[in-house]
């Protein structure tokens, strides 16, 4: 059963279509704090499980994650047409893969970045919450 | 000319290319400090000039943009076949629209918010930056 919530008529999507819409998207976009501001990239990720995995390169902006700050994660699709569409989003801690056994494990996800560069420092985003929503639009 | 980043081979797009994206989109995402950390957050919205003009609805997380923090707005599209795409990153002050004179401008403007609900507030983010990438793929 669809939950509305009544002020927006957004369907408040439960947490087993978040987790399937992140499992079948490729691409989203971290929002992390640079400098005391947020600023948000693009990235492509994979999960294993519930974490949102991807790769970075050191000497970016994206260095900060290493040290455990809190982010966000969003991912969407929406139809211009249909003025419809939806969004999830995750929040929760980043760190960075160090343990041999877990790089070697998520060696295998489909993960290969799209972007030029080694991207050699691996990164896990743990959430702590994932909430989504779906826009019906007004017709 | 395209002006290429050595170590991402991303095309770093001028000013007026990120302009006229900003110009033909209608979806674009906004990443706010909620409590001290990044929250993202899909919002219809149009051009005024520079500024990114959108309308919230008293009481939501997007209700703290009316203390003048400094947000991140990002318009995307990505090509998931090709591996292709292009982000484009603006960060600036929000404030509160509350001239008379200006909200009766900016209500000419093609802003009806895809959602249900007043939103009878209307926000606009002036920028200080504006950055945008383009990702050719690899092939």
């Amino acid at each position: 059963m669809a939950v509305i919530d009544g002020r927006t008529w957004l369907e408040i999507l439960g947490h087993d279509v978040c987790r399937d819409l992140l499992q079948n998207e490729e691409v989203g976009r971290l929002g992390i704090d640079v400098h005391g501001h947020p600023e948000i990239f693009p990235v492509n990720y994979a999960m294993d499980g519930e974490h949102v995995v991807f790769r970075i390169d050191p000497g970016t902006k994206m260095d900060s994650l290493d040290h455990d700050g809190i982010v966000a994660f969003e991912i969407d699709e929406f139809d211009r047409g249909e003025q419809t569409g939806w969004s999830v989003l995750v929040v929760g801690q980043c760190r960075r893969v160090r343990d041999t056994e877990e790089l070697r494990r998520l060696s295998e996800l489909p993960l290969v970045p799209w972007a030029h560069g080694e991207k050699s420092r691996w990164m896990k985003l743990i959430p702590t919450n994932i909430t989504g929503r779906r826009l019906h639009g007004k017709a």
